[in-house]
């Protein structure tokens, strides 16, 4: 076999917002070995999987599963609700919405991005009021989309999707709601039906605890008419096969067989523990997170309250440390890897990711780590961020619920 | 863990012309824990990866890598390279050439399908001189592409690439070459650079022995001028930006990281075994199958001898046979799944795959199930197909390398 | 890391008796993280166990399980029922029960051996009546334990194990009946509490399909009684505090948790499947094998029709013929594991096993590459003997059950 | 697949002084599928393997490596050396060495104890100079063997074994020198030649990294001497055709295949490593752990300070507090298990193993399980052990060496 290696001696903390560390239980379902994907088998396994996967976007419509990354399905959300040209808002709340933007503009269309200067937009969530102001300027209705990031992997800032949604009715504008929550799905509270989106975009590597490689579009019968005009050239995103197929659990071309097995497992393992103990988990690590963060005198990167991520935290360095040599630091003296600033705040934070398969003493490992780092960095700290991590874990801590059989 | 005991006891006999049975190797691989797809041991597996690829390819040119299946691939290989309202020319050797062309039109291309009546053309190769004469017939060059599958899945047929490359030359055209190799690379010979071709396009889960998930376009210089001023609209699939950040051995968005693990430990296993030595595995083992059906005395569906694919075999069942009949008593009684006819061929013919980590004794499996389910699917067979593919496998056995360790 | 490519390309094919093919779910089982041998999951996953194990011996009394390979259960039978120099009546049945015989020797127990001429005691199965005979013969009830061996690994021969038990009664000696069923159960019938048996020895890595690594002892009242007295030295192997430990699923020492694992899920596949029905499998693919054999033209080693193993064929070779190069043959041609002829039989017999995860055209595989490995070795067939297999299999065929789920 | 989701969410903390967490890469090699143990390939494994383990010994002797945990090798010790009713000398360090003694009685040996009062001499290394003058007072050399624990797993006291050797010479006796390193070997430096250690024992399930399931012994010319007059029965365990067989790379009776597919990898890995960078791995994080110790104001059980083991710390809780319910609080809590106390400690202390596949951060997290656990538990803390740790961490933090491919 080739050497995999890569880590030297003992366990390697991903701490990174996503891929998130993938549970033992899906490595080994995802090793089984591939079976027909037009045998009765699979059909059974897709029917399942595809009920499944509904629960956990609390949607009762359609979800389409691409065997394809995150990326694919932003492409799939546009592509099938749009045509060339047309006008599309975006909120600029850090650099994946960034990105949209950018994937928006490549397919022809017409984004339209609401920011505010330098970070201060990558800083907040969404501005519901704002969207709402543009709206009511459009008489014309030209604006065919409001896209917006629910969980902004590169800021660790949560935005109220509810509030979005009241804004689009209070301006009575057709826009279809296109919401990205890549990160923010299965592991922050998302509610597809309830708040009334039109294509919730998601992807595996995050709270789903897999390995990147399949992604989502849920949709509302509002975005499946829409798919019906929608003009810009689609094929393998196009929604009108697979979901007429996925009526028996299959799909038109190839799916990818063995991470749907460890969608399986991983439905199984989020719908046993519960979605809302899921929530409470990632609230409770987040809190215990920004307590460190706090107590090292350190500043988070969101600056709203209500906006704090439960999937990462964003920590900015102080004037004159480069974010990325604490990062290096960590990664090489503790096995631990931590994500980099991403675009407008590359250099100045570093993110510490606590999403997926995370528990307590991982986080304090994570910690540990991230405080030996800016230590070694030379960044002097007010506290110790790991004793205010412990207060507020010991504090909160339950005994767990155990498997059935013990 | 989900219950996947999806078949009964005993192994199963995925013998479909692909996804192929995944080998131990690899399923092991790709249950390794999933890395930072930004970290140093990323970029050497990613360096490595790519060099290795080529090797595959047989070419010197970049070869990109998409976290997609293989659909996903061919959709790539015309927006890179193709403008709407673009003519291209195709030809139907079967069902998977016809369902490119159906993904060409709902992309806004123009192609054109140069066919024989009936299934005619599903039983012989790509006819090179015909494509030469259509395109000594477009004076103005109209024609943008000419688009061939090199081996067809749905029929058991190889086409003869450096024929077609040959008709392009003779007719001084100017189109691009873009093969489908989504099951011949790795199984049958192939030659990237040597034949011409522009884009290739394949897949993981045939030659490769891989899950499905992971897809393929090998370029060459000609197709990377062609995609710089290509209108059709492309972002996930655009090769500018993931080539440019290849060369570091990363992705511009998150690649299906397990799945690389895999491609690596494939690579290794097909380099050390030998492309060669893999070629001529897979021809003895399509003579053996074909011996076999001989014996039956059933008509092969390919019906060109230079064309008999190394990869499948397609069986035609008497006429009043129903061959899903026949494929689901072996199924049913023998573990055994075999490909169904597609499309024209539906009902009349089933396909034996022997191919990927295929070897004698696993094809006289498939093969003993095969005679046994004609025999209870009620078939008249001329002789035994088991007895004549020993005689071939026996008469033309060689002892096998062995691991140096041995 | 290491290179366990140990095999040419395609799957090898396992057919030695034992060990045995390990379904895929047993490996992926016992590859899960090993827990902490005295912690609640643990305790409840040892209950599970001990009492799956019982339903498979089919006894209500306890089983003891060892972290140890087969020939230490042989060791902890006697150990524990016996003391230094007590007479013990064995059957000479073949290679394994001579090395029980050579290790009661050994340990310092007076073993006597029931013997015919030559290799004729190892073609029929346990004599009973010579058993009542000898009993009958020794009114002072010197003999302390009669053992024998169910199924005979090395030479295909059965025994009937009630019949010993029957011949004990009618001689009313109070004598222990130890069997060694290391490769009899869980694929030939067996039932340890009806047919009397003091303590039945038996190993993980066959009819289990574990690999090797545990073993095992199923006790009767009269042997933990006889535990209690007997003066062999013993401290691994004492029964005492581990069947006291057992109570609450825990063991004295570290028992070996990764193949515990195994044994759990070795467990619910073989009670989900059905004992009678895996002995049914079983016997039909031994009968096919037989078919084989003779239709060959070759002789069986066992020669009483009531013995015939369901877990093996023993096949004799024409004098001349080195049965060791007809199996070099297959092993290197055909990528085939078949078992060498041990002991007094070395060089004059192959045997195939058709154990555990066993099916249909596994077997047919097994039995083309016997067939082309006997050709190659220039032995003279009298006709197919897979032709021959086909026909039985066909005709016995049955739809299998599937999956609850598809 | 049963359900092996013992855990809640996140992974597991195993900090018990062994089974020690398992590495991935040795989990995936021993569910590599199981290979015929009579096969060329696995004399190759098993040459390889031979000559590997003695590296890790530190031997140019035979090691006998057993498939059995290792309280069978314990037994393999003493049955292969001894007779019945010989007189050995054994320290009591601890409950193994209890554990050793009884075993001893247990088999017929006659074993004398060298015992401190209470507890006292279970927080000591070892008392050379009490087996020197017990030797001297044994001028007819009725002792046939010192039996010394190199590391008590059950209290966290490495002895010195060259000042044991030096003591035995000194005192000019014939005695073996057996020494069990069960929990010591690959973790503790150990050197079986260099000290004239005549059977060292060990096990699988600690510094090797792998599950239990596999045991040692490491030999010597006057070991194997000794062995050839030694009048305990002896079969399983029996040296001589085990040790006869190695020369080829076989066993006599079916090894622990799987298990010896997890050895290969961790030899591999340790001696990437190199052994004496592990040892010093090994002595850094226990110094770590007992800086968290001393600043929670807590009472190390052992008090020499040569003898402070680099395995595990065991930690004596205050009068009054019940350390197994530390223990439960931090179980349940925060998915940590620790090592319960043993024998006479039993609720006065609990162990935090720090071995195998152990880093810095997973002894953070540890370490932080342990704080809010004790805190739980009311134990008043002198200050934070968290922290301390960390400035031993920081302070001494080199950055490690990565994989040559990165």
């Amino acid at each position: 076999m080739q050497p995999l290696n890569f880590h030297p001696a003992g366990r390697h903390y991903l701490q990174i917002p996503g891929p998130s560390p993938v549970p033992d239980r899906i490595l080994r379902a995802i090793s089984y070995p591939t079976i027909d994907h037009r045998g009765p088998e699979f059909g059974a396994l897709g029917r399942k999987l595809l009920q499944g996967i509904g629960r956990i976007f609390k949607t009762a419509h359609p979800v389409v599963i691409y065997p394809a990354s995150g990326t694919g399905a932003w492409e799939a959300a546009l592509v099938n609700t749009l045509s060339p040209g047309d006008a599309v808002l975006m909120v600029e709340t850090g650099h994946f919405a960034s990105l949209w933007k950018k994937m928006a503009e490549r397919l022809g269309l017409a984004p339209e991005f609401i920011s505010l200067p330098g970070i201060e937009g990558w800083r907040r969530g969404v501005d519901a009021e704002a969207i709402e102001r543009r709206l009511r300027a459009d008489p014309a209705q030209a604006i065919r989309a409001v896209c917006v990031v629910h969980n902004e992997t590169s800021t660790g800032v949560t935005s109220d999707i509810a509030a979005v949604r009241r804004a689009i009715d209070a301006a009575r504008h057709p826009a279809l709601l296109l919401v990205d929550t890549i990160s923010g799905l299965a592991s922050a509270d998302y509610r597809h039906d309830e708040w009334g989106v039109d294509v919730s975009v998601s992807g595996s590597q995050k709270g789903l605890m897999l390995p990147p490689g399949l992604s989502f579009n849920a949709l509302s019968p509002k975005a499946l008419a829409a798919s019906q005009s929608a003009k810009l050239p689609k094929s393998f995103w196009a929604w009108d096969e697979i979901v007429a197929m996925n009526r028996d659990g299959y799909w038109p071309y190839t799916p990818s067989t063995n991470l749907l097995y460890g969608l399986a497992e991983s439905i199984d393992m989020i719908l046993a523990e519960g979605l809302d103990n899921v929530f409470a988990r990632h609230r409770r690590l987040g809190e215990a997170c920004r307590a460190a963060v706090r107590a090292w005198g350190l500043e988070i990167q969101c600056v709203e309250e209500a906006c704090h991520s439960p999937v990462l935290t964003g920590v900015m360095t102080p004037e004159g440390v480069d974010a990325d040599q604490v990062r290096k630091l960590a990664y090489e003296h503790f096995n631990l890897s931590l994500g980099t600033g991403l675009g407008k705040v590359k250099g100045r934070m570093f993110r510490i990711g606590h999403l997926g398969d995370c528990n307590d003493l991982t986080l304090m490992a994570a910690l540990a780590g991230c405080e030996m780092g800016l230590q070694l960095a030379g960044v002097p700290l007010a506290g110790s961020g790991v004793g205010a991590a412990m207060v507020h874990l010991r504090s909160t801590a339950r005994p767990a619920a155990r498997h059935p059989a013990a």
